[in-house]
């Protein structure tokens, strides 16, 4: 298999690429290399050598602890705890909340044979210990393997004091409601508000 | 901005790939060096350095000429034009030819000022002047770009006794009359052919 191949199938590999996506790209950037080649692998270095996983919270930065967590305007009574980066990422840009973050790197699975040790929930219940954390936003996907590792850890900080609490649930912005799934729909219907 | 942010711009402007597709793919790679960031790195470097332009067809390979053109098995007497090398590979995939290349590396465009010479036409008269060269198969997309440069390409070529083709017009293998333009359906009603 010659270079041209190799690179199809390692960009393949990426989510939200297929071989023919893939294709295309290679062939851009082979087109291109001053300017889309060369600046990608200058990217690329940069990230491996300069990116790392922040030992407190778990999310990706230059910086560790990363920036979220050094950042003092931040508020250290609430911790909101989340699947994976993406979502810490997800709710960075969406921008309203302003506390710290803990990542757990998934979710519980007998059959994967993932249990607590497996994630970052030690880490989480001896984080979530300190005085001055106040709540815990267990931010899990609203899947089944979320809410059960959600419910999980709920189990393991009974009886500290801190508040839990989960997302609202119920239509997204813009959502129309004879796209959704009955589950949301009727979420929604249970977490109706006065209007107005 | 940091590595992440830029890597992310970097992977974005290739085609296919969005914002949201690179921040997965990023995402991704960072969770997985060992296993997808670094091999991805060395196939970039292994294709930048590895890879060229043929001087002959214009194809991307790893030897100049390319395999195509040194291919001892493949019809000195038919040459397949195409606007982009993304097109032969096309072809080349469909495994139907089995004659050479030449990739005019675009279409000619009065409005972006490309003309004959920014394009490998000189290259390809002369190519067509070799004694061994019996057809010329214009394969340039079915645009009106691609169609006014195989028209020039023609003219240029009129009187060498090359004998000039262009790919049939039709309905595609698999393609639902309901879905395909007017034009397709023009074409296929011309080129009709006697059934069975």
């Amino acid at each position: 298999m010659n270079e041209i191949e190799s690179l199809i199938q390692s960009l393949a590999r990426l989510p939200g690429l297929g071989p023919r996506s893939a294709r295309r790209a290679v062939l851009s950037m082979l087109q291109r290399r001053e300017t889309v080649l060369d600046p990608l692998i200058r990217a690329l270095v940069a990230a491996r050598d300069g990116v790392r996983t922040c030992s407190r919270c778990g999310n990706l930065d230059t910086t560790d602890p990363c920036a979220i967590c050094t950042d003092p305007r931040r508020d250290d009574s609430v911790i909101c705890v989340v699947e994976d980066v993406a979502d810490l990422w997800a709710l960075e840009r969406g921008g309203s909340f302003r506390g710290r973050y803990h990542v757990l790197g998934g979710t519980l699975s007998a059959l994967d044979g993932v249990g607590p040790d497996d994630l970052a929930i030690p880490a989480l219940v001896e984080r979530a210990r300190a005085p001055e954390v106040r709540e815990l936003i267990l931010a899990t996907n609203a899947t089944v393997e979320g809410q059960t590792t959600a419910h999980y850890i709920a189990d393991r900080l009974a009886g500290t004091g801190v508040t839990l609490s989960g997302l609202g649930l119920g239509v997204p912005m813009g959502g129309e409601l004879d796209y959704l799934d009955d589950g949301t729909l009727g979420a929604a219907l249970r977490a109706r508000r006065p209007f107005g």
